[in-house]
């Protein structure tokens, strides 16, 4: 039933989150853009971690950035995506300038992955687990090449920097889930309850007409990832001094004032928070 | 006696510090980088803030970086570094991944920059006054176009992101210092006691012989910066787990773990503590 036998882990899909780069390079991980990690950049031509789609993966004659390349130099070395040979699991390591703590998203609600998450929220007490489901062949996310993945992300961290609480904590995170990967194949996994945010949306900064950003993340709720955000609450503040308040639905955002997220017009992802019981 | 009559402020030296970015759009203050802010990195060919030796912005054919080609433009706008007709004062405004709240940076004793900033540090409970007496014509930094300047370095903050308490507090110490500048040339500015730190030297990171880090800073000094440094307390934290104890004289150090720094060798800049008259 669903075991997990092989698991690759990666670090370095950016190259600037160095959590996962210096990781990677401590235990004999997968380093994913060592071309970007050497220049301590996110990427050299693209973001790799938008490169596998199945049909970009797949297309000829139109890899001439360095992260497609690698991309698919990578995908060959796993296994291929969508094959039999590929991965059960991938956990991919990145690092957030939002105060995410040490956050495990899952693509799938693969059993194996609820559980394993729900004990490891047990056990430390910034875990926290994000549903974002993926449809998996068209997913551009490096976990996609396996069968099922966790993208941990791990902050406040400001890329191209090292924690060293963050290195370990992280560390033992991931020691621990290929602990629990064993127990998990040899069925010996606790059922428990846990807590999980599902993603909803992405919201962008509110910008003029030439698409210039025109207010900051509120101090107000700076840092308070997974926090509840309720109507009225405020949200962003005006290089000119003016508050605007939120009027949406109640809700938990996270990813709140990620810098690699600038450029791709994301101020925050908003999620719903729900309990669940296995 | 030296009054200051032409001031110029600048923000984006650095593209990915975007206090400054974004402060000097809202002023219509000089974004020196405009090329780099525009995909968010600290320069394209480059570090601008290391182009404006005199012997650079006056040597020919040499200049086929984007930075350097620029760094000769802002000279000629700003009317030439080492002539008559250049600045009295640059205000150039940074951003730092470490946790030196608004540090004003004094490339020299000049008593107006001295008065000023002991005014400022009185009134602001985050400001640090730093000594970093530059020999002018073959300094690289932007501020030496002037006759004087001072760098402003805010912080913390991770590169490529906007903190709004940092935006209005950096906001607020410019204007602030620009009416400074009018009481000054007017006489008018008590003279009183200020604290500085003077810096000493850089120290690197811990590498391998192939020049990689092997540690990091220990969390027991992140974020200290200007906290006392004695012979004994923890410095850095290795991959490995074992800490490494500083050995040095006592000191203050700051800089720590600045992301932009890990690829000039810079760990951390020491500095040494004194209690200064006016």
């Amino acid at each position: 039933m669903n075991s997990v036998k092989k698991t690759v882990i990666c670090g370095g899909t950016h190259g600037d989150e160095l959590t996962g780069v210096y990781l990677a390079k401590k235990h004999g991980w997968l380093l994913a853009n060592p071309a970007a990690a050497a220049v301590r950049r996110r990427y050299v031509d693209r973001d790799l971690n938008r490169c596998f789609a199945l049909s970009e993966l797949n297309a000829t004659g139109t890899g001439n950035s360095l992260e497609l390349a690698r991309a698919r130099e990578i995908n060959e070395l796993l296994g291929k995506k969508g094959s039999e040979t590929a991965p059960d699991l991938i956990l991919d390591i990145h690092n957030t300038t939002a105060n995410m703590g040490i956050t495990l998203i899952l693509s799938s609600e693969h059993p194996a992955l609820l559980q394993i998450s729900a004990v490891l929220a047990k056990e430390f007490s910034n875990i926290r687990i994000y549903m974002q489901k993926e449809s998996r062949d068209e997913s551009p996310y490096i976990g996609t090449i396996a069968k099922t993945d966790v993208c941990i992300e791990a902050g406040p961290q400001p890329h191209g920097t090292l924690s060293a609480e963050l290195f370990f904590d992280v560390e033992r995170v991931v020691l621990r889930f290929l602990e629990l990967v064993e127990a998990w194949n040899n069925g010996n996994l606790p059922k428990r309850e846990f807590e999980t945010f599902t993603e909803m949306r992405n919201i962008d900064y509110p910008r003029d007409e030439q698409g210039n950003i025109t207010a900051m993340v509120h101090p107000a709720l700076q840092g308070k990832d997974f926090c509840e955000l309720k109507a009225g609450m405020p949200i962003f503040l005006g290089f000119d001094g003016k508050e605007i308040l939120w009027q949406g639905e109640t809700c938990y955002p996270a990813f709140i004032n990620e810098a690699a997220y600038y450029e791709k017009g994301i101020a925050m992802s908003l999620t719903r928070y729900n309990k669940c019981v296995l």
